[in-house]
């Protein structure tokens, strides 16, 4: 069965969703990355990147979002969460997924993990005071150009949907009104509704 | 026919590589960043990201260097650039491909670019003089954890190869001796042996 390592208010929610609403038989392993479990050496053997998400197959342990949400929906055809038989669709999906784990990721991740980039306080600090406006622009883009609605690819859910509710969800933590973003805004409580998502939340709840 | 906007010295090489390694017919547009070509009204009505690489294809254009790769591999089967058949070996070589993209090159890019996360000049100073100390942690554990040789996948060449190949070349420049990791190095002047890959840097000498 696969087992999913995941943290709480983490990026590894994206695949927790994606599992769900594949119908896959999974099981869940909450890690407290505040506790710093990503980096005891147990975790390290299974994920040597100390990050989430990791999941556990009968082949091996696959890591990255893009990686894995592709390979759920490669994996459950039938839940049609990609386009899978189209090569250029495929791809758009996977590019969103990307810019959503190169560009949107890395941009929250300079207010609290700016010690992955800098050590000096006042350059930490200094990154964390940008990120309201690096964020902003990203979704920005996202509204503007990529969610084509009312899901991302246009009229199916498909994998992008659950991690761009993920990051989405993000907003207003960042100082930042998700309600700017009008169409973000409501794909996001589109996503939240979907009983897939009611279940994974619940199930994620502390 | 297929055409790859490309800037010298970027990551926009491996889709290249990518490219002439399946016997694509494309055709090449330079741009420089240098002169910010990316941030130009024509540039960005192609890709609003204003990024290199963008692949204009008659579908569409596509950006992001994983979502590239994998099309490519996926539109020209036969030269066998990825375990397409397998979602299991598919996902490990996305994994790779996602980690070069959102941890290896967002290291990179702190050395120049560190004005995407940060104004003030002295934090923009901390981010460079970090960037060789968190280079080489990422490519410590590629050359401990991920490359299993003589290729990234093992025994066949696929869409990793010349993406590593195009992140590894950058590591002199940012002060890391790449002999320093002796799997990646030999790795690198593997994939710089190959006739494709020669004729790429052939075609994107200045």
């Amino acid at each position: 069965m696969l087992k999913l390592f995941y943290a709480l208010g983490s990026c590894s929610l994206a695949s927790h969703i994606a599992l769900e609403e594949a119908g896959a038989d999974y099981e869940l392993v909450a890690i407290s990355t505040k506790a710093g479990d990503q980096r005891t050496p147990e975790y390290l053997a299974i994920n040597p990147k100390g990050r989430v998400p990791a999941l556990v197959t009968d082949r091996g342990v696959l890591t990255e979002t893009p990686a894995i949400l592709a390979y759920v929906a490669q994996s459950y055809p039938a839940a049609g969460l990609a386009p899978l038989d189209d090569p250029f669709a495929f791809a758009e999906a996977q590019a969103f997924n990307s810019y959503l784990c190169a560009t949107v990721h890395v941009a929250h991740a300079h207010k609290h993990r700016g010690y992955r980039w800098a050590d000096d306080p006042a350059a930490l600090a200094e990154m964390t005071r940008k990120v309201p406006e690096t964020e902003a622009a990203c979704f920005q883009l996202i509204e503007d150009e990529m969610l084509k609605g009312p899901w991302v690819l246009g009229e199916t859910y498909s994998i992008c949907d659950g991690y761009l509710f993920t990051l989405a969800d993000w907003l207003e933590g960042d100082g930042i009104d998700c309600r700017r973003f009008p169409k973000v805004y409501e794909h996001r409580e589109r996503v939240r509704a979907r009983p897939a998502v009611r279940k994974v939340l619940a199930d994620e709840a502390p």
